[in-house]
């Protein structure tokens, strides 16, 4: 069966949420800055490419999804409503019927319980809350080229970023 | 609620099945040997160490198991039929018991699709082939100390040793 790669990442450490009057504009800390770059170089050392990033538009996670295109991990991004905090994944996956017809490998910045909520759904069909993906960490899937991914994808790759950089 | 890790360690790359006449002997090729020193040499950089490690008896198990402790992630290794291909996780569970009363680190090698089947069962009850757990990969879980841990597991690693050792 033909598949595609799917990376699922999760924004780096951001600022304290009493801090901001909007949580959306919370912002990386300078410590996250700093290691989301550092997972962004490995990814990229480990000869990852995607040919589009999507984030969600909180910028916590545009930052994020900045970072990973600085180093060169996609030449495209784009902003995703649904990768806010609570998105539905049928949205996304009737995006991706359309994408999946040319590209093949896709990354999604976003959010917990989000991001493990949604490769849960992908991998078995519905979510536990089974997966723990840290701040920086990273999901890699493969989705099924045809037909819905839902429950029949595969999980090849979750790291906690203390993993990854050491 | 308490927890302990568990580490889920498939042997590295071995000999060809037709060139054995017992697939129990077939050991470690150079490569494989090499690639899973360098592998242990990475788990260690990451400080991890394990109370003990349980092995299958077969020799590419054991091979990599012993590497394993060659470069100090055990200083106790042992044996388990029931790390050999087709084994019963209630076996280990029974024995795990008693264990995990006084120790806190364990480490399983073994063989596929023994060890994501048990990863799958530790995690969501029960195994649907979702897992890619490639030669010399790792999977990391978190257990209850308390109760059954079978669908009470959650994942926080699961690597492809390509993306380990680059």
């Amino acid at each position: 069966m033909s598949t595609f790669n799917l990376y699922l990442i999760r924004h780096g450490l951001a600022g304290q949420h009493g801090d901001y009057e909007n949580d959306r504009e919370r912002p990386l800390t300078e410590e996250g800055k700093r290691k989301t770059r550092q997972i962004a170089k490995r990814l990229s050392e480990l000869d990852l490419q995607f040919d589009l990033i999507l984030t969600s538009p909180l910028v916590r996670a545009e930052q994020t999804a900045e970072i990973l295109q600085e180093v060169g991990l996609s030449k495209h991004l784009k902003e995703a409503a649904y990768l806010a905090p609570g998105g539905n994944i049928q949205t996304w996956i009737d995006w991706l019927e359309d994408w999946k017809a040319s590209e093949k490998s896709l990354a999604l910045v976003g959010h917990e319980p989000d991001l493990s909520t949604w490769a849960e759904t992908l991998i078995w069909g519905n979510a536990q809350g089974k997966l723990i993906l840290k701040k920086a960490g990273a999901i890699g899937l493969t989705l099924p080229l045809s037909g819905s991914p839902i429950a029949h994808s595969q999980l090849f790759w979750l790291t906690p970023p203390r993993f990854f950089t050491a």
